[in-house]
C-alpha cells in the first residue's frame, strides 16, 4: 500500500507457461508454431501440464487414460447438469461450467483421493531394484491398506461403481498398462487391493481408480488429477449439450407435478 | 414418472452418444474398451462430437486446430478469472468454470460469427468442379464481405488481435492447410478477406477466424465452434490454476488500495 | 503498471459504488456504519443498485416484487441444477453458481424482454397529465402489440406458465399495486395486454411480467431485471442447496438405467 | 431398477419448501400472496431458510446481518472476477455464478469456521442462568481458544482484515447488538476472544467474525453462514457488474505485456 523510491510493482502477473510478445508465442519453451505443426494433441496436453514433452510410452500410456474419461451417456450428476442448462436456453460456455460444478467430491473426487493413497502409500516404502522383493512389499502394503479401511468401514477411494460390478474401462486400462510394459508401484497396489476387496467383497476398480495409479505411475501429483479428467470429459459434455440443442425441444419439463412430494406443513 | 397402463414416461433422458449397460459402455457405436485401446484422444473428440471417425486428413487437421488453442499466457479474461478463483482457495474444477464463463461475445466469441460468416457466404454460392471458376466466386464474395463491413464501419470477425499484428497461429495455421492440401471454399474465402483487410487496412486473420475457416472445411457447424474452443484451451487454464496454487501466496492482493479510482460522491 | 513519468496507469480499477479507506467504508455517498443501524436490507437492495434510497411507496413496491420471487418448489431448471449439483458433494456456492447459469433466456429471461417491451412501447407514446387520454393511447398500444404479436404467432413475453393457467403472484402483485395507488404506464399497458390475451386466448400475466411492468414504473432499466430476480431467488436456492444436503443421500441416483432411452446405433 | 407392481418412484422429487399446485404456491405453510402481502424482505429470507417467521428482535438483527455484507468497493476477487467476466461481453447471470466460485476457503469461508469455532466451543459448555458464572466460563473458554491457536501459529477465524486494522462494520455490528440487547454466549465468546487478540496482537473481528457470533445467536448452524454472506453481497456483485458494463469500454485490457513477468525457460 506504501509507495516508496524503491517499490516493485507486486501486481505484476508471473508466469512460466507462455511468454506472449507480439507476433510471437512460446510455450513451455517451444514456439507455438512448432507445436502446432508437429506434435499431437494429447502430447500438447502432457507439455503444458508438466512442462516437458512425454516420452513415446508415457504419451501411449497418456493417451490411453484421456480417450477413457470419455463419457458415461446420462447418467452422471455432471452431464444432467449441463443438459438442463443447455435446455433454459443459456450458451454453451455457461453448460459446460455448471457440469463442472458437480465435480464434487462424490463425483470425480475419487480420483485425487485415489491418487493420494496410492502415492503416500508408496512413498513410505524403500523401493529397491529387486522386483520380487518389491511386489512383496507392495503385497504387505496392499493388505495394510485393505485391513485399515475394512476395520474402520470405510470406502477404498477410486473402488466400486454405482451401475457397473466390473468397470470395463478399468479392466482394459490395466491389461493395456500390463501389455504395454507400463506398470510401475502405483499400478501394482492398486491391482494387489483390487485382488483383496474382489476376493473379499466382490467389488473392482473404477475408472477413476485405475486411471489414478496409471498418472501415479507417470509421474502426476494428486493435485492435476482432477483437472485431467475434467480434459478427458469435457468433449462428451459439449456433445451432451450440442445434442439437448439439436433434439429435445428448448425448456422442456424434466418433472411433472405429480413427480413431487411435498414434504412440508 | 407416476406409473399407469397407458402413460409413457415423456421424461425419460434420451441420448444417441453412449449406451450404459452393466459393465458395458458404447459410444457412438464403439465399444469404449476397443477405443481406449487403439485410437488417438483428438479423433475421440472428433468422434464424439460428430458420430463418426475422421479421415486420416481430417485427423491431422483436427490436432492442428485443437493444439492452436493452447494458451495465451495470462492475458486472456478467462486466465485472469481462474486464477483470481484459484487465489481464493476454490477448489480447481471452479476456477476451471469460472473461466468459461468469461468466454463471452468478445472473447472466444468469434469463432463462431466466423464459422457463421463464412457458412451462410459459402452456402449462398453454387459451386461447380471447375477451381478457377469457383476461386473467382469466392474472390467476389470477398469482395462483398469486406465492402458490406466497411461501409457499416463493423469489424469482420475473426480478424484482428489486441496483442498482435500478425497472429503468429493463424499465419502458421493457413500454411498447413496449403501444405497438406487441406484448402475448400471456407479457407480460401478466409485467406481472400484477409487479402483485402490487410492491404487496405493492416488487419490480419487471428486464431479464431483462421479455426472458424478450417473447422468449416472439416464440416462442423457453427454452434460447435465454441466448444472447440473450450476443449482446446481447457488444458492451458488447468495449468495456470496448478501455477497459480503452487508458486503464488493464497489471497494475495491483485490490487493496492492506491490503484483504485474511487469515482462516486 | 510500469512506472514512468508520464505514464498515466490506465488499469486502475475504477467505482463509484464504494470508497474503501482504511477503516472505513462508504457506500453510494453513505457510511456502511450508518446504513447497517438504519436501513431495511430491501432499501439496502435498491440504494445500491440505484445510487439513491428509494421512498416509501417506491420501498414498499420493490419489497412485494423481492419477495414475490421467493421460490417455486423443485420445478425450475435452476433449482434440479442447484440440487444435483449439491448432490454431488460440491461446496454450496458451487450448487448457487450453478443454478444462476440456468437462467437462461427461456428461464427467467422474459423479465428483461418484457421490460424491455413495455418501456420501449411507453416511451413511443406522448404521455399528458389527462388520465383519460393516456389511458386511451395505452389501451391502443396493448392491440398493436397483441396484433403484431399474434400475426407473427409470437409469444408476447411476461405471459402464460407452464404449471398455471392464472399465476398467483402476477394476480397478487396488480392487485397491490393497485390497492398502493402504484399504477404507472408500464402496468396500465401490462394490465391492458392482458386482458386482450386473457379473453382471446385465455393466457395471463405470469410473475416476470408483472414485475417487468412494476419495475418498469419503479424507473428500473431492463439491463437490471434479471439482476432483480436473482437477489429474489437466491434465498429460496439456498434453502433447496441445505434441504438436499440434509434430507437426501449423497451422490442419489437421479435416474436408473432403465429411465433411459438410448437412441444411438 | 427393478419393476414390479408395487415400485414406489425413487426419484421423486421431495421438498418441504414450497408446494407448486395448479395457480397456487405455498411457501414453509405460508400462501404465498399473503407473503408477498404482508412481510418484508428480510423476513422473507429468514423464513425460507428456517421454515419460521422471526421474532421482531431477530428480524432486526437480522436485518442488520444482512445490510453489513452489502459491499467492498472492488478489493474482492468475486467482484473483480464478476467485473472481468462482465467485461467479456458474457450475460449478468454467469458474471454473477463467477463471483461466486471465488467465495473460496480465503475469502468468505471464514463465517462457518467462525459458527463452528464459536458453537462448538459454547457447545462444550453447560450454561446457567446465573449471567456472572455463565460470563465467567464463556472467558476462560476465550483464554483457551485463544492460547490453543497462538501456541499452533494459527489464525484465529474471524479476525483481522487485509485492507483495516479496526473493520467498521464489524465494530457497528456488536455495539447495535449491546444496544439492542441482543448478546448471547456466542456474541459474548466473540468479544472475550477479541479483547485479547486486540490487546495482545491489535487483531480484531471482521464482518465475518461478527456476523458468525450473531448469526449463532440467532440460532443458525455453520452450513448456512456463506448462504447468508452470498444473499448480503449479491446485490453488491450485480452493481459492479452493471457499473462495468455502462461505464466500461467492453473487453478492456486488465493488463499489458509490460505488466506480465515471464518466468518460463
Amino acid at each position: 500500500m506504501q509507495k516508496n523510491n524503491f517499490h516493485v510493482n507486486e501486481h505484476s502477473l508471473k508466469t512460466a507457461i507462455s511468454n506472449v510478445e507480439p507476433n510471437k508465442l512460446t510455450t513451455r519453451g517451444y514456439n507455438q508454431q512448432d507445436l502446432i505443426e508437429k506434435i499431437r494433441y494429447g502430447d500438447m496436453i502432457f507439455l503444458i501440464l508438466r512442462g516437458r514433452l512425454p516420452s513415446i510410452k508415457e504419451s501411449k500410456m497418456f493417451n490411453h487414460v484421456l480417450v477413457s474419461f470419455c463419457d458415461h451417456g446420462v447418467t452422471p450428476p455432471s452431464t444432467q447438469t449441463a443438459r438442463i442448462i443447455a435446455s433454459s436456453g443459456s450458451p454453451l460456455n455457461s453448460a459446460v461450467a455448471g457440469a463442472l460444478l458437480s465435480f464434487g467430491h462424490k463425483h470425480a473426487g475419487a480420483i485425487e483421493k485415489s491418487m493420494e493413497l496410492y502415492q503416500s502409500s508408496v512413498n513410505s516404502l524403500i523401493l529397491t531394484e529387486d522386483a520380487d522383493l518389491d511386489n512383496k512389499q507392495i503385497a504387505s502394503l496392499a493388505i495394510d491398506i485393505y485391513n485399515n479401511h475394512i476395520s474402520g468401514d470405510e470406502k477404498i477411494p477410486g473402488f466400486g461403481h454405482r451401475y457397473h460390478t466390473t468397470d470395463p474401462r478399468a479392466e482394459k486400462l490395466i491389461q493395456i498398462a500390463i501389455k504395454e510394459g507400463f506398470v510401475g508401484p502405483h499400478i501394482k497396489l492398486a491391482v494387489a487391493i483390487e485382488d483383496l476387496l474382489s476376493q473379499n467383497k466382490g467389488i473392482k476398480l473404477n475408472v477413476d481408480g485405475a486411471n489414478a495409479a496409471i498418472l501415479s505411475d507417470l509421474g502426476f501429483t494428486p493435485d492435476l488429477g482432477l483437472g485431467i479428467f475434467i480434459i478427458g470429459r469435457i468433449p462428451g459434455i459439449i456433445a451432451h449439450i450440442h445434442e439437448e440443442k439439436m433434439d429435445e425441444d428448448e425448456f422442456r419439463r424434466f418433472c411433472d407435478l405429480d413427480d413431487i412430494i411435498y414434504g412440508g406443513h
